[in-house]
């Protein structure tokens, strides 16, 4: 790309050569890069420790915090990437939404958005806004020299998802009310947020971020021509604001196994697959010119060494023939996983995919 | 069929020639028929009066209460079919698990099956377990004339599900956690599963049930893969079982795009479809000789009636190559659904399918 494509980006990072970026550019790799989604997090005691008695939004405005929590699992599991601790909604709180996240339960909004006046409660979100993820970000790739960080956020259509529904939903059915019952509403508030969205990845890349990931974690709840009508304008806004800088954009959702060739010709150049659709499959609906990652279901991890084996042995299988490659689960980390066989799962796969 | 092939099932009911039954065995039909999931239940203000105060569980158990409730919403909307109003924990509750379904959280089950020893408690169903169950099929039919009647019971992965984690997940962590690190275990649970399944099936076909629908509910949250290793056996031996009495047999789970042609495979003559998948691709994933049921997203309804008829004008331009089609929800009815939404969407279907 020339310089005239990056005028605002930062130069290649230290994690330029990683496994993990050559991967998501489909290029040759020593090993097949691991990483997990929710890697930092419940499922270590460190973890636990030094979140104790700090709420979890809280939690994400404190650099230093931040910092240890997102190098925990590089340090503990050898995995070939670090992705940034925090969560969905930062940016949103950082606007002044008045949310909280629960513990048990997840984020809740006070106020649900559900009207057009409620627009305008979602204003621009500037660098200002959010310091310390900025100061976050510079601490963390001082640390992790040439282990990329994964910056990311949530996507128009799960962030709308949560200010709609005013908390956690199995069926969304009041964000769908206003999609099929106000269409132009609809495109205005997904619009917002992807404003939002992007100037919130900004600020990640512009910090040191190597990539990033847009979690669309719900958006498996639609049909496909209800996710290119509706959701799919406002995520491409989001990658295409952020492609001129060069950075990998990963993209991901449970659920998916409909949506996978959309959410890659959203814009994404690496799309994440749930345990649902095996990889050769899924390859064949988002077509050429993209990575994929994952995608061994997160419950395996349940089982035995003997059985996570198996099943890691059918999802590199099924990736054979990809042009690339990032092993992922299909799902965060479940807060009981013994981290372990975490540890474990990172060394089998780096031997196994040893060239 | 020859006589033979139906040892022990009832002569054609009444029903045998309604729109239903016909597009079941896709043979041409007047309308496309339409019912819905769930249309007996908490949509419905006369629903709500004649359970207050009654116990899910206890309700399932008297035969004139579930005459009514069944009823109620083939008199309401003119829907092609009505299906028994019951629970899928019912015939584990007849087998004496100590199983309750917990308003506002679903069944929960006092000591979870988990260990080989366990799987004792899951004992031969047999007729006299459930003498309410014969009773209000056969008052029912005698209402229902030539309305069918679909009766219907959980598939042994589902069963299993609730079983195991000791009530609703969303995860299946101990589930699965048998199903990967105890294969032989978990094998023998749905087996046994699939047997009290098979045998409660029967008791209500033999009363005069129609058509069945086997829910497994929750199986779209495994990989093919481990569908046809882990669950087809089981689910294959229900319909087999109840194939000699040459009654429709309808398979349905929400999230299950990528299982669609195997649960075909399992012996279902009628595939229920989500709302995520559109029926033209079904058909292709399904393959040739089954009819396909489904498939408006629920949350439709909560949107005008416009919305609603253009919605559903995309269901049955999808449909319209196919062999047999049985219009429906892509899951249950939603509890907030506007009943009359769900009238006008029956007249809507039958006057837009009119041949």
């Amino acid at each position: 790309m020339s310089a005239n494509d990056r005028p605002t980006g930062p130069q290649p990072t230290a994690a330029y050569d990683s496994a993990f970026l050559k991967a998501c550019r489909r290029e040759p790799v020593p090993h097949t890069p691991v990483w997990f989604m929710r890697q930092a997090g419940r499922s270590l005691p460190e973890y636990r420790k030094v979140r104790e008695g700090i709420p979890m939004l809280e939690s994400c405005m404190r650099p230093e915090l931040v910092t240890e929590i997102t190098l925990q699992p590089v340090r503990r599991h050898n995995v070939d990437a670090a992705i940034f601790f925090s969560d969905i909604v930062v940016p949103l709180k950082a606007i002044g939404i008045d949310l909280d996240i629960k513990p048990g339960v997840g984020p809740v909004v006070e106020n649900p958005v559900r009207t057009r006046a409620d627009l305008a409660r979602l204003r621009d979100l500037t660098p200002d806004d959010v310091p310390y993820i900025t100061e976050a970000i510079r601490l963390l790739t001082a640390e992790l020299g040439e282990t990329p960080l994964i910056g990311f956020a949530g996507a128009p259509f799960t962030l709308a998802s949560y200010l709609v529904e005013g908390g956690p939903s199995r069926t969304y059915e009041n964000a769908k009310a206003i999609m099929y019952g106000d269409p132009q509403l609809w495109a205005d508030l997904l619009d917002r947020l992807a404003e939002i969205t992007a100037a919130f990845l900004k600020v990640q890349i512009e910090a040191g971020a190597s990539a990033i990931q847009l979690f669309d974690s719900w958006v498996g709840a639609l049909a496909p021509a209800d996710y290119r009508r509706s959701v799919m304008p406002a995520s491409s806004k989001v990658f295409e604001a952020v492609r001129p800088y060069g950075v990998p954009r990963i993209h991901f959702g449970v659920g998916t196994g409909e949506l996978l060739g959309l959410m890659g010709e959203a814009g994404a150049d690496v799309v994440g697959v749930d345990w649902r659709v095996p990889l050769d499959e899924a390859a064949r609906r988002v077509g050429p010119g993209k990575a994929l990652q994952g995608n061994l279901d997160p419950t395996v991890l349940f089982a035995s060494t003997e059985a996570v084996e198996a099943k890691t042995r059918e999802v590199l299988d099924s990736a054979a023939g990809l042009e690339g490659h990032v092993f992922n689960l299909g799902h965060g980390v479940m807060p009981s996983t013994d981290p372990d066989a975490l540890t474990r799962l990172v060394e089998h796969v780096h031997t196994r995919t040893a060239r």
